[in-house]
């Protein structure tokens, strides 16, 4: 399966960061044709003390194929659009592909 | 649920990085007791290139004292130090919380 991992630094401000993820990102991605699964982990720190991240968000595509045609798609630009909007300064995107261990 | 995100950077010998992860660190690692699920993605770039990561590993566990008893297990203990051995100066771990988004 095709993963994009968006990895997101702790915001500014929280409430208004998950107010806005919540209410209007997840659901203009969750919109994307073609996405499978979508998975949000709230990053609680490390074995170390806090992290750098404060969220963690997998969006899972069946194949390639569904994954390319899935990022042409206009909910797939009105969700980058978004995220570039709120979360453009903290925000690391990943590529990846599951393996079986 | 409880998450243990493992993320690497790239190794210097990818090869031999493979295979010990393959072959030895997650063959330890499915022996942590109550450990629910296991899902290791390779990493494969950003929209932008090349990423500083190579692989994630996800550790799930069911809630949170299934982890703290996990974390205790002479198994979790064996895993670790074997993370520390091979890998201890690319890997970052972070521990999360799934949310329902």
């Amino acid at each position: 399966m095709i993963k994009v991992i968006a990895l997101y630094k702790h915001p500014e401000n929280k409430e208004k960061f998950d107010e806005h993820y919540f209410n209007i990102h997840a659901p203009l991605t969750a919109k994307i044709p073609g996405l499978k699964e979508m998975n949000v982990t709230r990053i609680t720190g490390t074995p170390f003390g806090e992290s750098e991240y404060y969220m963690m968000c997998e969006m899972i595509y069946e194949d390639k194929e569904t994954f390319k045609k899935a990022m042409k798609s206009e909910e797939a630009k009105a969700s980058g659009k978004d995220a570039q909007a709120f979360a453009g300064s903290i925000v690391t995107l990943l590529f990846g592909e599951s393996e079986d261990a």
